[in-house]
């Protein structure tokens, strides 16, 4: 087993300090240090067992891995003030939603030392944030996406790589820009949807009644409109090429629809609506069978 | 409390035999006749309680309440069938997911009986469909929208409304217009953007790697993709004036969202997302009130 002598975490909430529970209760860490804005927030997680010590961004100096899970509008700020602390045999790696920004970001602050910083984006969360919402098997069965850069040499991919398994991580590798175009797809383009639907809504004068008449599809639909309004700014202004071509393709099957609807072509609609709910049953039932098949293994261990 | 002699309810599915199943548990009805077109469907709700007896059209005769829960395109057939045996003293009623198509349905089928006839709309369903799926606690709590007529004699409205409300439903009313219009934007709208977004990514080159990486935010986000291809045609075109409306005032706050992110403006997106995480929290602290105050009600009783 890979054991890391010392981790410093920047950012000690759902993110890091969940990956920092889990390296611990497997064993797998002696000394995770937490560095963060606030004090208050970095006493709590050592009250909870995140982390051993409080440091600086001095605190690299002697880790085997450095963590930025702060807010990703940080990471350039944050990646400034460990540079001249890196030392050759650390690898650092970040849990940002985007990633050809983090990669310029990088590129730009840590000049030479480009090859010891392993992009990442773990494809896990939860509603709650903050060192009580961090749990030792948040990543056991989610995929953490890694998108290593040329500069990186493959045994500080395979550190990094290693620390995710060990929290209970499947990894998957992607290029920076693949993984923004499947992300700005499936995550960035859904939120931005939903955010407009709601605002839509609520901005007429007969909001009250609507939002009265809005029953659990309209609830499930809107979700991800409950989110964080900073953090998807970021994201949304961080990944904003690949958002706008999605937003453009999307409006553009808006306006098929539309036409569908407007000539009352009822079988243009239904196939549509057909091949969509085809493709999302075919889509649960992988994920099913993706569960079960863990589930299986798991009992058969 | 008022009891129903006989109730004639054509669709024994979900909707039409939960509402036979209420009234049945609460003592509120005497004798309920299935019709529909299928005798094997008929003779399984027969045996799980729902219905005393198959009928035909002419069973309204003898009727005092005829509930339509038969897919929304058969209600004008299914008028026409039953309109030469209605007799004075019953009251039609339906539960359609749209209404203004309804009334036109029906003012054409019974000609000088349309004061017979009270256009409803249940707000409760589940995933499940057939005799099976039904529950007698369906609408318990639930919203039932009623968009009575000028036609309709009070006395008459009152009878559904009770029915209704001997479900355990909470009964609103609305003209048809303004329910078609709420249902638009909250319900309509979002099952044609779900459906968009799927069939957009399911016909891509790269689909499949797309859905791997696609988690609980997509998944919630397109659940109403999974609905009935038919039945949601059936809608759209049953409500096609309101749902292009919606559908090109969302299109035209996208094109909104689009400019602000085209612009690099941090601001303005987060102006709008936090608008509309600020009303969707507002909407959600509503209903849990009122789930409370509901609770907290039955508690005393």
């Amino acid at each position: 087993m890979q054991k890391f002598n010392r981790i410093v975490v920047f950012g000690v909430g759902l993110i890091g300090g969940s990956f920092a529970l889990a390296l611990k209760h497997g064993g797998c860490v002696r000394e995770v240090i937490g560095v963060g804005r606030r004090r208050e927030t970095l006493e709590r997680a050592q009250a909870l067992g995140i982390i051993d010590g409080i440091g600086s961004a001095a605190s690299v100096a002697s880790a085997d891995l450095v963590l930025l899970a702060a807010p990703v509008a940080q990471t350039e700020t944050l990646l400034r003030d460990i540079a001249i602390h890196l030392q050759p045999g650390t690898v650092v790696t970040d849990a940002g939603s985007t990633k050809s920004d983090v990669v310029l970001a990088a590129r730009a602050a840590l000049g030479d030392k480009i090859g010891q910083f392993i992009p990442g984006h773990p494809i896990a969360g939860r509603e709650q944030n903050g060192p009580d919402a961090a749990l030792p098997d948040l990543y056991q069965g989610k995929k953490v996406v890694l998108t290593a850069l040329p500069e990186n040499a493959k045994d500080c991919v395979t550190k990094v790589a290693i620390a995710w398994e060990q929290c209970g991580a499947i990894i998957h590798r992607l290029t920076a820009e693949e993984h923004d175009a499947v992300f700005a797809a499936v995550s960035h383009l859904p939120h931005l949807l939903a955010y407009a639907l709601v605002d839509d809504i609520a901005a007429r004068d007969n909001a009250e009644r609507l939002f009265q008449y809005a029953a659990s599809g309209f609830r499930d639909f809107t979700r991800i409109a409950g989110s964080s309004p900073e953090m998807w700014r970021d994201i949304s202004l961080a990944n904003r090429p690949a958002l706008l071509a999605e937003l453009d393709t999307y409006t553009a099957q808006l306006a098929h629809l539309r036409a569908r609807l407007a000539a009352s072509d009822g079988a243009g609609l239904e196939k549509i609506y057909g091949r969509a709910q085809a493709a999302r049953q075919a889509w649960i039932a992988a994920i099913e069978a993706a569960e079960q098949a863990r589930a299986d293994e798991q009992g058969g261990d």
